[in-house]
């Protein structure tokens, strides 16, 4: 893994014509692997027929956004049959949801970077059990704004932390481990391209802000606890605007860090729900955001369709 | 907030003869206060008369193991109505659930500290909103043991954090901010005479440490990432369990820190999936976990009952 700081160069496996990279040399060695949060099993399912086709993978927090996720893009894609339903593939536990439609798995991961390494460190063990190749994965989700119109979507060009650094820090065996959060940058720029094409809401290139929490953390004056004032918090967002941050949500530090590594091709796509410049709260009618919520996946939808024509 | 090195103090705010105390004076000066993550709103929904009663709060990540909880806490208490299903309070939303019967309300919190610490911003205001008193509250989870039987059930002494410090960090505009993890000892205590009538399964009181990771925040090896060698995971166990930590999971620090701020009395209660030091995997068959996972609910059950004949 690209690490910034950190003492050890992990070295990385991959198997055959598979392109995904773990960094775990005992891998090799597991008679059996139980992706526990996944109820998943390599001595109980087949992972190369079950997964092997997957070209694509798209992440968000809630479980019942990644199904209807799964039922748009299998109408997108003309892979819909009248009647049939998608099975949650993770039925046997309630910490994850996972769907498949053709070459496009939709996971959920929950809220907050520990949810989503947890998604991630058996999403990317999945992949590679499966074989897979040439893997494209995007997490679809929701945001705050800072100085944008509600509605608007942003593509992240560089995940940051609370500290405006392109990093993620984590701690490994009691010492501090300081990663990269480097995102595709062709991706990123593919996926701005069919904004253009779409024409259909706002989009933005942007840094995104990666925080631990959606209420102090993030600057908000309406948490249990708040010691700061509002212009605190404004002389706080209005230094993340200068450094070109456009928006705020709680995975994508650790998503970059370690889809990237994995030899995945990665962009982070959110819709801002609220300008955090103008409020705090998600307080706009229901049916607003459902609309809103359904752009970063208009978008994705779109990008998969034009990638699968020129397959 | 009992702050460690903070540089603020928290004003505290209650109203009443609520027990609640909030730290942000801006809550008295809103209008409406919508809960986003639990789908509820202060103008929308009756707090008082919907959760006024409420004497005993009880925390677990999984959603579906918290409406069981329910079902059995209903029983034990002779609450239950025959034929009469438990509707969940935040049906518009699946970021949580929640769950009633008479003064035991039940929250699911998903995995990881930023999860938890989103769901307890809006359960400490609710209960602030209720104008609820005398509460109590209970995380009831799992977790990796050391040293110990799989299945054993440890009542949290002091929750630390990945460098076995009691203190809960996080990053408040851009600025780190250390509290305190304290929790209620008294409850602690009283909860172990609880498991000590009940005579069901091995107890112990015990230091636990809350990391940001499963796989190499908790030193396992088979994770996308190692780096480290069994004899490194080896001693960083064994040097957790010199300091008096027997297990390890990952919401307990932002939920002392919070819920003893807030005026909650607050205790964790959480079982041993594995012991740690004999390997990683949660591997055993599927009722032996079922049956660990029901070890915290028949605890805290009998608490809530034994309190209740008191009250």
């Amino acid at each position: 893994m690209a690490a910034v700081g950190a003492k050890t160069k992990e070295a990385e496996y991959h198997h055959g014509d598979c392109s995904i990279r773990l960094s775990n040399p005992n891998i090799a060695t597991m008679k059996e692997d139980v992706l526990y949060h996944f109820s998943l099993s390599t001595s109980t399912h087949d992972f190369p027929a079950m997964f092997g086709d997957v070209k694509f993978v798209c992440v968000g927090g809630s479980a019942s956004r990644m199904k209807d996720f799964t039922s748009y893009v299998a109408q997108e894609l003309g892979l819909e049959r009248p009647g049939v339903d998608y099975p949650n593939i993770c039925a046997g536990t309630d910490r994850f949801a996972m769907y498949k439609v053709g070459p496009v798995l939709s996971v959920s991961h929950g809220m907050g970077i520990p949810s989503i390494a947890i998604m991630l460190h058996e999403l990317i063990k999945l992949l590679y059990y499966a074989r897979c190749s040439n893997v494209t994965i995007i997490r679809i989700g929701t945001s705050g704004g800072i100085g944008l119109e509600p509605g608007s979507v942003v593509i992240t060009q560089q995940a940051v932390d609370a500290y405006f650094k392109p990093e993620f820090e984590q701690v490994v065996l009691g010492k501090r481990v300081v990663r990269s959060t480097h995102l595709d940058d062709q991706l990123a720029q593919e996926l701005m391209q069919c904004s253009k094409e779409l024409d259909e809401f706002p989009t933005v290139m942007g840094n995104t802000m990666c925080t631990s929490d959606f209420y102090e953390g993030q600057g908000r004056l309406d948490g249990a606890f708040c010691s700061y004032t509002e212009e605190d918090k404004q002389e706080y967002l209005r230094a993340a605007h200068a450094v070109g941050i456009r928006n705020i949500e709680m995975e994508s530090s650790v998503f970059a860090a370690m889809c990237t590594a994995s030899g995945l091709r990665a962009a982070v796509v959110c819709v801002t729900l609220l300008n955090r410049l103008d409020g705090d709260q998600v307080n706009s009618p229901h049916d607003v955001y459902v609309e809103y919520q359904k752009r970063p996946q208009r978008l994705v939808a779109y990008f998969i369709k034009k990638c699968l024509r020129k397959m």
